[in-house]
């Protein structure tokens, strides 16, 4: 059987990355492509790297272009999935890549995004504590944010075994550009910022600060506190999450491995490398791999746990699709690969 | 039917690339996984991106542990493949990246490599007049430069069109650094390379001098004299090459356009793009596509054809396949994409 | 004596290398800094690398701002200069580094420009046969573009001494993406040009493809064409110029390089390098200094000269600065450096 | 009068950068240039942005070429430095780049670097607190590394004016390849490096740790510990440091910016940046300027100090020129500039 798959917002860089995986995937076809002012063009002068699909149309973004599909992938500005998603059919499997139906707080949602609740989704994370169950049949998802997803997946093993303490956590990421989306904005140019690097978004104003601490107060079982700090790196693509908290009184290094261990034992897109081997996001470049190191500061008392993710695929396009074949029933690896462009 | 396959040079970018494609490819099962060097070791500690090979152990490159598959990759240093080969059997599929095979001349052969000729294969580039059925059960295949693929395959049409004179043809290409390989060179560290542009091997020098003298020749069906100069790009991967022929009286724009329309019109992975739209690396990074786009500069009498390649794929690795599927009688795009890694 | 200096167009690149320079500059003191859109902010938030000129305040691009200083420098949109330089008084030393005086021929400009031609100046490149006399005391100087300043530093030696041929000229360049301004677009952004390389212009439409055919022909007597293609590379400076022509025939390597070395012989800014050393543009990055060096591919019969030089520096803003320290009688170098910023 | 200044270790990124600065110190003459391998090399083929000095030949670095010089630059390898500056007259100002006199602590340094501790000199970085005063007429300094100078700028005014709790202190800090040295390694070749990012010394085994306890601790009176991780980013120059603490209860974002504008308020080189406005690496290129920024994260009760400088500037050479200056009584900013180099 092969199933329809329609893409919202697919002259943006998470649209073309659903694209590009939807491409090689083997048991869909690619139905509706929709964008809003590039709708009428040709989708090859717009990602011309989705050679196969260059001569497709795209059209408008609306309810009547999305029907009749049985995925529908949303990519739109946070704000505009939630309207779209209540016209369209509940047996209609809807997979936002937006931060609409993320955050399970209302007031953690209007605080952040200024704008009323839409409401809470299975969260795409299926790595997480029970998620992949929540996901099994659902017909609507929510992509978890790029910097939540390998926040939570940094830390998570150490909240969820009871070894961390919940205040204190301090995490600190680099991002590739594409994070930023495809914006004409001067300070986004080439020339600004090749070779160099910037922090933005400090002192907890990140709006992924409530979803990293929403997902580790659950694993927690109790109110997690963060300090984030996302930086803007001069690459394309990638994000290297370096995540550090407090280690509970008496842990050793290999309660803390084992933890980590144990937590990805079976997934098979997330793992912990093995010792002396750091993550590099060269190595999952344009793959669905998230790799993980961690150490543990016994002068600091604090675990360091880093990972890397390609921001567009595991942060964005291909978690969205693991979550589609979790939710559809489907090999939970299709489509996707575990081996990254390098060098 | 599962093809058993072997890999050679496997700690390098190139075996680092074929193994990639391979394992994502339907009909193969990669068998020994070879290197000098680093026999031994675990692949995932050299080649960190290739997760789902990475508890597999290298071992020496002998003949004896290439021996019993159905096809041997070789990525090995030139000089090195002749000998291996000659010891594997005929029957075996050898499908040599390095450069032993491609010439046919042993005099341009021994002027540029400063060796023994050790005879030629058929060439692995199939989109040239002929090729493709020379590749069709052939079980020794010589696998292109990667300057050489993208320099043949932007001026060949003009060649092989009779619309090109054979004289001042100038072919001006920019490397991604991994053409350079993965060696410990104080010239290649990121330090010196990020960030700025250099030439070198200026003056006819370069060993892919005579090979795309050869390929455009035989096109032309007379001797085509080039000045080729290679330039270092700050970037992994990716061939950009602009090459430009003096074009014969009495030809147009339309005359051009349609030489290289019609050549290209049925290939799987060469294309020339819509009008207006130029190439760029990035779009065909990861890929086997090569994207080519031309403009007849009348004021010049001269026409320009700029194609862009990924140097590891098409350039390297991806042709590889492209031949070794043609030889078996597979179907020519297994385990091969168009699409590229972008942004 | 501290000569009183204006700068336009401040808050684009070529207006702010113009600064840099200025503010390191031992005879000049900076007056008006003037800016369309961005005029009434603080320059500090719009150039945050000229630290000790960050309170300054941006005033409107006019004749009145602009009147009173010794010096003027502009850096606008082509097209804009000739209204403000006329109304300038005449004894007022107008440095433009715009492109609406450089083309002597008024059809040449008609038809690259589009528009009615303003007239010629002085032109900045006082490396070129004659130029630094015509600059000595001059009050208007039109400062060449980038990629002439490096293309005419590579070839003119040749034609000046009668050792190339006026034909099949080719050249082709790589530029950083500074050459393409401080503007919004998609194209430019970090994403879209890190990790690639793509052609534009081609086919010589490209508005500097006429300013270099002048230069040739004056250096070489007769009228010179040329093929000329650029490029864009991922890096923020920079120009990697490759140009080549054919060598007259019994021309040899050594009277090739004579004429190169003994044209730049007594230049402070512009050196044939040692051979076996080829330029790379990180070793200029920042300075004045044009790096060359050239190889004569017999096979071929044509000469390969290879420039490096900072598109904003010797490509503009410094060659700007050195043509004013000649026009005032100051030391030629002064403000300038031969040393770049590497790695 | 002219200062005498020989420089060892110029084959290096350390060396290069203190004889480009040398060569724009209007105080200086530049005697002996040393290497060890490379002696007997022209700097030119090695340093080829140094145009300037690329006729001069290195010499061996031994003590009779060092000798008969007012100021001598180490840029040795660890353990070397101690030997060579103990044969040379007390007399003789003594600049050391390497880390061989930066701990005071001879335990922590047999810690750290597995040899004897060679005592401590007075620490190049004067802007914390008392040392200015010690480094006037100082014929021995120690030129602190590249991490502990942007830490210690980051979070010093905070510890000093006793608004800090000193448990909990994580620092994470990006830099440019350049800091990695000028080594031939694989893993810090461009292909391996460009567009990617990565974790090292990760769990506080990085050398810079005590360092930056050493000073932060100095400042507040009471013992810091820090959990300190690097990254390495795709750049070549730059650290971005991103450096959070606790803050004291009853502390507001009046009095945490006021203690380090106070702090900065005088230095000529050290700026907090106006609020809104973040530091960027680019910013700071080739400069001796260090731009920080703070934000109070009052949710997670952490300030967040961030530091830009350029690591081989103002983190090795800038602040070594500094420090001579100082040292010496020529004036502070002599031969440095605020200046960076951007785009």
């Amino acid at each position: 059987m092969t199933i329809k798959v329609a893409v919202s917002g697919a002259s943006g860089y998470a649209g073309g990355e659903v694209l590009r995986l939807l491409a090689g995937h083997p048991d869909v076809s690619i139905g509706a492509i929709t964008a809003h002012s590039n709708a009428g063009s040709r989708l090859g002068g717009l990602q011309p790297h989705l050679h196969s699909l260059a001569d497709r149309v795209l059209v408008d973004t609306t309810v009547e272009n999305l029907a009749g599909h049985d995925v529908v992938f949303l990519a739109l500005p946070h704000g505009a999935s939630a309207e779209i998603a209540a016209a369209l059919p509940a047996d209609t499997l809807v997979v936002d890549a937006g931060a609409d139906h993320r955050l399970v707080d209302p007031m953690a949602w209007e605080k952040f995004y200024g704008s009323a609740h839409a409401g809470s989704w299975p969260y795409g994370l299926p790595e997480l504590p029970g998620h992949r169950d929540k996901l099994r049949g659902a017909r609507r998802i929510a992509v978890p944010g790029c910097y939540p997803t390998s926040s939570l997946l940094a830390l998570t093993p150490g909240f969820a075994a009871g070894l961390l303490e919940p205040q204190d956590v301090v995490i600190v990421a680099a991002s590739g550009t594409s994070g930023a989306g495809k914006a004409a904005k001067v300070n986004l140019i080439g020339s600004e910022v090749m070779g160099g690097m910037s922090p933005y978004g400090v002192g907890g104003g990140h709006r992924h600060t409530p979803e990293i601490e929403q997902g580790l107060s659950a694993a927690a079982g109790e109110s997690v506190t963060i300090s984030f700090t996302p930086t803007l790196a001069p690459m394309s693509r990638g994000i290297l999450t370096t995540a550090t908290a407090r280690v509970k009184p008496g842990t050793d290094t290999a309660q803390l491995r084992a933890a980590w261990a144990s937590a990805y034992a079976d997934e098979p897109f997330v793992h912990l490398l093995p010792e002396g081997q750091w993550p590099h996001t060269k190595s999952v470049q344009g793959s669905n791999h998230a790799a993980l190191q961690l150490a543990f500061d016994e002068h600091a008392g604090r675990v360091v746990a880093t990972c890397a993710i390609d921001n567009l695929t595991k942060g964005t396009a291909g978690g969205a699709i693991q979550s589609m074949n979790i939710a559809l029933g489907l090999e939970e690896t299709a489509g996707l690969t575990l081996q990254g462009i390098a060098p």
